[in-house]
């Protein structure tokens, strides 16, 4: 149960301005799939046109990090924001992008050592070590 | 302020069970820094070892992710728990381990964004596509 | 799956102490349903009169924040700490006390930019800036 | 750095309605000592007799679970909430209820684990079971 | 929709690894079922072993915390990252340890204040009281 | 201690890439006074002009919901992703925007409230009620 509308492909259609975001979002990934993730944001046509610039800009294009290596950050923050529509995505999307089984095993075990060791680190309440200082 | 004491050296030192481990964690690191976490921890042996050999086998073992990838994953899920301490020390270790500026960017741009999209994802509820299933 | 079973309006009709409660609920919201929140803590009166006594005088008596106002504060914490529930009845009742869909659309970027510049803050550890104090 | 003024002993003294919740403080907690939680409270007379009341009844009066209990189960929630001054001072009282050092690592132990689990049941996405079930 | 198939008996069975794993689980508690957390780590053997070893250790030997709190302790965490599946896992593993109705009830009303009074604390960012320390 | 160094008005000034997206948020803020959030983000450029021209357009462009109510969604956010720098740095932002004791004092109580029933709603796991439904 969303708490917006989701946009059929028909009312897309029927609008130039959000028709314009989502066939860029189909080149740009070969798809002709389009997630409910872009279709609630089509509510918002201001939030809908930023976010996909961003999105475009960030996971997209390339740069000095792969782009397996952004989709594994991606979900590991989505996995401690408890976000279930964000791990679903984006590992079917690691996946897409050559994720192997191994590769998600190893995935799972610093994500759960991190899970770990933040609950001790702030439950100690660790004082930082200078060391640590990148000056 | 920590919830416990921190071990100084000399303490270790006393302790052959502790000290057992912060050999191991200096010869494993090849440093003779130990860093404040495995001093608190200090104060619970059985859990110190547990730790310290979990943390070897996940993230200094090789496997199919390099180490840079693990600590970048690692400090994606610590700044959504917000533990401070945890960023601070794992982005000096990710440094050690080579992560340049430019490679911090982009980990920034994509912790950032992944930050808005789950606040996105959850406030609008999305409903999950069924083309994310793995089966 | 509930972790605790939902009381009927029959079982709430059998007991007066839960009933008194419910009664009060309806006549204040001006509305007959009642939601499974209730129902819920229902199996635990002294909680169940205390949450809705504390949710009474601060969502609904009046004060210097409008009520549309509180409840977007109200569906921000529930976003930033995934609580489907609470973003779904939220958002459910901000739109029965107004809030229109370029509103809520607003919401939604605040939301996100939070979401994002929160996670730069903390994945950069920036140091607080003196001029912040109320001093 | 707080948000607000943190009131001291001689402004508490001045106003009757905040000196009587402090006054209830210390004869309650049976020591002079009060926390800055509630000379930050202060600055909102209805929210700190309110936040009071609720604390001494849900933390203080006698019940089913022992009060040692009682504050393990406050730590454990605000060290997943990151909440830095509820850990210290939480860890702080459970120590003066009688909280042992070979508990506390015990203690350590179990919210690392859940730490751990979280963020794997999250990453995997377990459909949950019917045994589950209250019903 | 889990990101990880989840392994059937058979499967099990067919593989000396997982099933000795799976074996243990069932002896140690007792019961025939298992439940899917382990269903879905079943797809990680190292990460599957290294688990239950911990589990067993943290959660099942003896210790001085009873059973019945550390149950609790992990719920508490659970509720604070928002894991459902967690929740709903180890409240039905509560009840079966012969948590009551009142307990229950005990601990939501504790949970709930901890919830409250963390987003206080963190709104007000309230300084932490020297007298709080260890040393 | 930043993960980044921060850039000092010399630096800034040096670089013309930096120094523009410095004078517009002077400019925009009326205010020659720039916070270390963005000091810090200087050292990636373009993440710099992403973040501050998405600010702009959300925070400070007129719109359907005032400047101050959108502070206290962000501070709102903050709290609950206990981000220490966002809750003091938007709350100052706030105070300049007009916000009065008494407002901050029903805002703290509304993030209280929201605490507490996200807890309970999550350790209840309550099933959604179709009511709830915008379709």
């Amino acid at each position: 149960m969303a708490t917006v509308k989701l946009w059929t492909d028909e009312e897309v259609s029927a609008n130039p301005r959000i028709r314009k975001v989502f066939d860029d979002i189909r080149s740009t990934r070969k798809s002709d799939f389009v997630n409910n993730f872009w279709r609630a944001l089509a509510n918002q046509p201001a939030l809908l046109e930023r976010t996909w610039a961003s999105i475009k800009e960030v996971m997209i294009a390339p740069g000095e990090l792969d782009p397996l290596t952004k989709e594994l950050i991606y979900i590991a923050v989505s996995t401690a924001n408890s976000c279930s529509y964000c791990v679903l995505s984006h590992t079917a999307a690691a996946r897409a992008k050559g994720l192997t089984d191994q590769q998600h095993a190893e995935f799972l075990a610093v994500v759960g050592m991190a899970g770990e060791t933040n609950a001790l680190a702030t439950a100690l309440q660790i004082p930082v070590d200078p060391e640590f200082s990148v000056e």
